[in-house]
């Protein structure tokens, strides 16, 4: 229908419309990715969430969960997601004075990336810890949402540049 | 089972533990929040995703349906918010030369408020950019996610301190 | 941003930018939709489905239970409706020579009508009758899906016109 | 259709066909509903769930978050339930020899009750301390789910008899 | 537990009684469908909706993904069909002049068809065109849904006979 | 982090958190497992539920209806489950004089077990036995909830010890 030049956008047909890629002739491999990101916050609420360290507190484990669970339900969450068996995901957080830094991993030996399931993840994982501090801090933020590395497909080992 | 000073944070209750906390006793009021995040990638690519102007692209359309649909699904996303029945879900897109600024307001009428659902939607918009984009720039940022307003409930109207 | 005339399309902000359009200051009525479809297939294919009136088969009653529970998912499924808590739902067949009509009615008590709702039961049960006997006839087809009947809201009682 | 007595089981129409009744004149009244259940194993597996008190193990967490979860999705699993705004949902585990007992309280202010929300709750928690010591033991059973009191709606508070 | 000769449905077991039915044992192939059905309006709606060609107006973008989001919830909204790991989905729109044309194919490598899930990805983006368009014309009508090729599997490519 | 003994529960890591275990290097082999439960309630209640033998009765097409698709999202509803694509699941109810047996077997040709699956299948159609019987029986008990077989995999056939 067009002679104008197609869009680098993959996610694009010849006349710009949205489709879900095919990817029935990529091969299957072992993938992975992982995302990260930091949650911006203050002092004493980065105190109250590492009390989770103490035997009584869930945010951390209510978050993690959010973030793996939401790794599954990424192709019903981003439009033009493939579908995927996933065969690992696993949430992280580390401390900083004022945040906390989220990073999520996910795996898979199929046709196409886990980068957007691993950036779900630390996205959903982020989002609850907003929910679970934002009576303290409303003024909380999810920063530098970003993928970190990833592996497998067609052009092997990723990292960001310098 | 503990005298140690309750947590102030809400979700948990006197023993630490997490639980959907109780909104029974809240007024039904009209509630509205606003949400934002900046979406950093390169001039090319804002180039590439503006051309939603033209009439054949639907990169921004796919990432507005999908920050709506994903606000209506935030009480499944993230483990401690309530079932709420939105009454509107708006998500906008702002260009600068080398991010793409996305918005998001709901609104409800109901027990609590739709901070996470802001939240949520910018989230899921962002991250639908990033799904489209990562082709050409896998290296693109979602930055800056944060409530930027809030009104309705016991304490009104909120945006963030200076 | 335009001075060009507002779509008659509700969906539609005044740039064309879909929404979930405000329901907030609509009157919580009780609100009733009724919708229905033929689904047109050969006779001795529904000879096989209405032998569900033995004490056997649960071709009718698979079909009904995936109409009313996708009468429960419309929010999830089309984009720009809204959540309702829906009052009740049924779905119900009717046997003609080589065709069966599907038809459902869903009622509640909200701010937005729920035509949706009974069109997307009548489609999904539908589809479901399409499933079960697509090894027998892949020519089946869904037809005439329409609405029949709502009340409720600003507009009262509609029937379509003759 | 029918001279037929009609069925005592509320679900079905006079013909025994599923629907899914009609709460529209039903009170909006505050509800609430306790269910529990007893997850039998061994006591060394109890000793390993027990030392989530400990402060690095998410096993109970992870019971509790997916109890609350699954009662929000009660009227996706159950194919004749309401869907209904939840004002609270709590799970909370207790330690036996070799067994844990499950209990979940559900409340919320609508027009039908919340009985299958709590067992929801419960069953899904069960499962899931399942999925957790499956490795170490197969065999474990998750026994007597059942509600053990409800209030609220036409018939008031009610719990099991003796 | 009978004698009566099996029913040629194939989603029914011996005793008439649903199952998922086992495809284990057939063979991992490509396979591809593609469905159809004619959304019928008005001449002046059409004309709205093809307004979708110049910069502003979302309503195909939004049938587009409603249509791809629905063919990748099938095995949730069908209740026999298996899951499948979708290759590709894509869905296109036909004008004519007083109807829009819906087609939609899908492709996957796996064990059983994609028959429903281009039935579905069909009726999810006629059935979102009808919210879109409903406040202007409620009698549409979604008509002539159905299978119009498939290929792969055992009997190879399929189209309607004359 | 930690020298303590990793915990044998394999759901947590070395320091006691959850994560989604990761399969990818098992084998891809045919796996099924089979669960039941026995669902408690009187005589008389047991009689309306088999009254589904007669032509006009949903319950039991309902409940089985319900455990089939609850299989299909297990990997949703439990925290750490994998996502898998079925190859079969089938649900059958038995009658006792004032009990109702519920069993499922689930197949699968994955990398993982299915006996979380067949869990939740016999978990929702019992709980939804419970949501049909629960005005005339609001006593009734899901009990003995366990895995009776499973085979596929590293280990074998297994069944519970004497």
């Amino acid at each position: 229908m067009t002679d104008a030049p197609r869009s680098p956008l993959t996610h694009l047909d010849a006349d710009g419309r949205a489709r879900m890629v095919d990817v029935g002739g990529k091969d299957v491999t072992d993938r992975s990715a992982t995302a990260a990101a930091r949650f911006l916050t203050r002092p004493d609420v980065v105190a109250l969430v590492r009390s989770d360290d103490l035997p009584k507190a869930d945010v951390l484990a209510t978050a993690r969960i959010a973030g793996i669970q939401g790794a599954k339900r990424t192709s019903e969450l981003i439009p033009l997601c493939h579908p995927l068996a996933l065969s690992s995901v696993s949430v992280d957080f580390e401390f900083e004075e004022s945040s906390i830094v989220v990073t999520a991993t996910v795996t898979t030996t199929g046709r196409t990336g886990v980068e957007m399931e691993a950036l779900t993840a630390v996205a959903i994982a982020g989002l609850t810890l907003h929910d679970m501090v934002k009576a303290v801090d409303p003024e909380a933020i999810l920063d530098d949402l970003r993928l970190i590395a990833k592996s497998g497909g067609k052009r092997g080992h990723w990292t960001p540049g310098p």
